[in-house]
């Protein structure tokens, strides 16, 4: 099976690449980036240089004709915004739809036009296309064409709270979720923000209180609660390059009075999270003892998962970690494939 | 006047060598560490080595009476459980004493019992001492002999939160602060989990969900709410060496249920800081657009605050920034000190 | 295949177990730590607690004739000293012996008395051991039963200039290694200098001028140059987990006097390294406007090898980048492996 | 006095406005920057935001007349070739310039042209600029109208050989300066180079053979030798933001053959460096078993300087540390200021 990457030249484009370079079932056919154009991946990401493929392959402006007969998958790592003009025509021209970006993760343009201020420019494609966390949608991903693979944030959020949310567990209401993000959360932006000097020795929060993933956050919750959810999320910047820590602040569906009610529900959440998670290879249920931390997941397509109920509260504190490029984006988009093609759902991931 | 460090060893013990060196009314006249003892401050410390009193000072072993002779005023720098045992002897000595660690910040001796787990050591001193918050007991650290450094967990949180309590603008309940501390902040243990290879690329939660701190944070909380005010804290470890990021989640005391209310209530939030803090030399309240950032205040005795009213949860985000050795330790116990001897309260730390 | 690994709970021994997990031939077998017998592989080192043997394999104490039962390959990644008390046993139980320390690195038993201050305790075991370095002692490693790895400074110094020493291209004298390794490097030791918040923002020579990895390098400098090679080297550190980045000053044979016979330098040394490396699975040359990076071998069995000729001086630079836990420890190590067992020599290790 | 800083929203500006709003004589009477006209010092650089004049203090674009109305001194913090064209007409309108960039830091006209690949703008204020190393250079200093205060390679370097060129000690053949920066001394550029996850985890040589500054190196060393100076220089970026390592290769003058002749240079050496700088505030010579770091001179106007002879290779090797901001750049130029002007040299830098 053939795939190709357009806007390789990013952090996800570049792990895209990493992944798929040695991925037993897939080939790397195609990789774009307007900036690159020419030069060989081996050049551009030396650290594939002693690749046998990377050393030949060429980086190409993007054409949708030539993706077409190329690649039988086609991952777009594009910024927000341009993914949309490619989807359709590469939905058209046959391919299979692999996208990164936010441009298809809501299902309603209205909101769409809500947090990103514009009409959505395919808005027909919004129904079709299948939100990529294979852990809740694997079926539809199965059937799918068109795939919005979520990124850091939302899978670092989502896949904690979701199992609890569905199972009646936690309430819907008043709904926190604070995140730690690592800097190439941020793409392969140049702006002075991103310098070494500007984030080392520095913790800064940012984008609060509207940040632009609430929006399909919010649509995924609201589906699994069947009411609408409101969240409240506060990104911050972290000097790590590769890493997503979520911690996420929960109320039980029931109060809990004292040790024996907590004990139960602990039970409870013990069992809904093995129910969900159990037999998912990428999801990791923390024992009693231990927390998540970032170094654990790093370049690892791993979720991992720890939780503390708070006698003094009666809150549920829930608490993740992801490698924000990996589980959180292209790794993702990887198993997206695995899930989509039939190959076995690891393949390449482990 | 003459002041002396007891375990001037650790990383808040050589910030307070830092601060007390330049300071242009207190002069450094002794410090103490078992393991340096013999050793010139400026061997031990190579950053002070070309101060001309760290080239002479020698660490010598702790002696009562000795510091009681050469200093008026004592800092301890120790472990908890530690300060406790000089605190008294020091005190009968006629030194004034302050304390960095949490052996004396709290009233109750029950609360202490519930969170350190023994009986306080020296219960009839804790009604003595004061908490050493300038900024909200100044008057009574004027007048005071022992004072009771808050570190940086509790002013990062205290600092922010103390004023909307006692404007009555906020609920007393659900209140919840996620912070991320620098690795100095868990002092000079030779550890595993605090070596370089296990901190850098790593971001995680550690004591959740019931930290030691908690028992001063709530016993001030409640002080200001006048009722008792359960805190929902989680602490977390990031790689940087000084800084400390809260992030606290607080429920305004009246809905807003409209922009004119909801511009009302952020003109009331705005005065009651300004009330608070505007003439306060080391709290920095931000400006709108501004957040804070761990970067801006490294080195400083400084606390950068800011906030953001959320109209879709309807909840308050403030947000502070601090080194945690300065404003979080060190500069916090010398701004005490300042007070307490009738300097300005900005000598040595600007 | 079987193998075991002892002393499997420093960073070495760490980065065995993920290379060993994923080996398509070796099956790890034992894994021995004091400290932390009794508990799984996944418990120890939570980044591997997805894998299915990580979670049941348990670290036990080191015995010998259980290991000699359990595995026909025995990796030592102990510490200097204590990986001889295991050598001979394992090996006269019939085990092959891959060793990480600097135990078996040296011909002579009284070079290493020179630096390492005491007499060998195995000297008649260093006869019999090969040098691991596998573009060099290939055909040695096949046919060998103790194998001595070398370690990130020798590996990162020695490739480099062998081939240029054994071409006769270079003087074998004024030969200046200046190195830099990342804080794994050291170990996972539980000392204050390698404390986050004393590593973070700190950049330091140690070990200067009489490192004890200086004898194992002079002593292959001398074989490959027929002649006894002194070397300068000089070790620093830097803030990075996993990387070293070695700058090496030669003085080429003969000296070039103007630019064709620059140019014909050029050539000779970029056909020696052709000829030495071309072939090499793990030997990066860098082509002409490249210069090595940390960052693009991290976590791969990779040397990166750029130079230049210094027209103004007279001199060649020669400059590599290695992980110093991969090519520079434990990728080497199972490189070796894949050797002594007639695996493809890239096994488990791309 | 009052000074201003042309180009002050770099980081080298930004730490000139770091020491001059502290400076007891000095008052920063003007900042220019073309992006951040209009906005006050505190607005540009939130760390000083506290400080009363940075409230009220605005950056204007950089206009000749206002500025000589305005202030005595300009230090002009501009990228090479910007700063040749501010010098001229500040001088002309009667201020004292410090110029922070390369442009009047060599005599030689035709070496500018060789390394900086045109013309000089103004070759007749070379001749008059003087060399702002105030340790060699005081009495010049002090009559100077356009200083060129050196940068942190130069420094770094310069100070170390100089005294030991003057001496005899070292032949000035055969000199090899292998150094490290903070990414900080890259300057503030956006350029993917300097991204957080681009530095950090990452390190790297650049620049190598023919880097710039080897041109006023070489000049200086001349100078001091009596004789042209070639020297061998290789920068390195490290993941740290402030500081700059040295690593020293010089050949002793005589050779030594046994440990008394060796002990004789040790001590001319000692004695060589006491001479020079034991008197001088800023540099710190260090004792026999420390060597230097980074870390110990992060925000101070302070080298770092140690030294080991090696009996095995007959060389003598010498480290150094400063910040590269503050001894290598803003910190020397206010030094520079001190001696100027008459001011205490060590005033507003201690």
């Amino acid at each position: 099976m053939k795939a190709a990457i357009v806007g390789a030249s990013g952090y996800s484009g570049e792990e895209l690449v990493r992944l798929l370079l040695r991925h037993p079932q897939a080939e790397l056919s195609a990789v774009t980036s307007r900036q690159c154009a020419g030069q060989t991946v081996g050049r551009v990401f030396p650290r594939f240089a002693h690749d046998a493929l990377a050393k030949t392959l060429r980086f190409t402006e993007p054409h949708m004709e030539l993706l077409a007969k190329t690649a039988e998958v086609v991952f777009l790592a594009l910024p927000h915004g341009v993914a949309a003009e490619f989807a359709g025509p590469l939905l058209h021209l046959g391919c299979q739809v692999i996208d990164l970006s936010a441009d298809f993760r809501l299902k309603s343009p209205a909101r769409y036009k809500e947090f990103y201020g514009h009409d959505h420019p395919a808005p027909e494609l919004l129904e079709k296309s299948v939100y990529g966390l294979p852990e809740i949608y694997r079926a539809e991903i199965k059937a799918a064409s068109l795939i919005a693979a979520p990124g850091c944030y939302p899978t670092s959020i989502l896949l904690p709270v979701l199992p609890l949310l569905k199972a009646g567990l936690i309430k819907s209401t008043g709904i926190i979720a604070n995140a730690l993000s690592g800097v190439t959360g941020a793409g392969r932006k140049v702006e002075q923000d991103f310098l070494f000097a500007e984030c080392n020795e520095s913790a800064r929060p940012y984008g609060i209180p509207k940040h632009r993933h609430l929006s399909e956050m919010e649509e995924q919750l609201s589906a699994a609660a069947g009411e609408p959810v409101v969240l409240q999320f506060s990104p911050h910047l972290i000097p790590v390059n590769r890493g997503m820590l979520a911690t996420l602040y929960l109320a039980p569906a029931r109060h809990f009075e004292n040790e024996s009610q907590m004990a139960a529900l602990q039970e409870q959440i013990a069992r809904c999270y093995q129910a969900a998670y159990s037999a998912e290879p990428f999801v990791r249920l923390l024992e009693e003892t231990a927390l998540p931390d970032t170094k654990n997941v790093a370049g690892a397509n791993v979720i991992e998962i720890g939780w503390r109920l708070d006698p003094r509260t009666g809150r549920l504190i829930v608490m993740s970690a992801l490698d924000n490029l990996t589980k959180g984006a292209s790794g993702q988009a990887v198993q997206c494939m695995n899930v989509l093609r039939g190959f076995p759902e690891t393949a390449g991931l482990c």
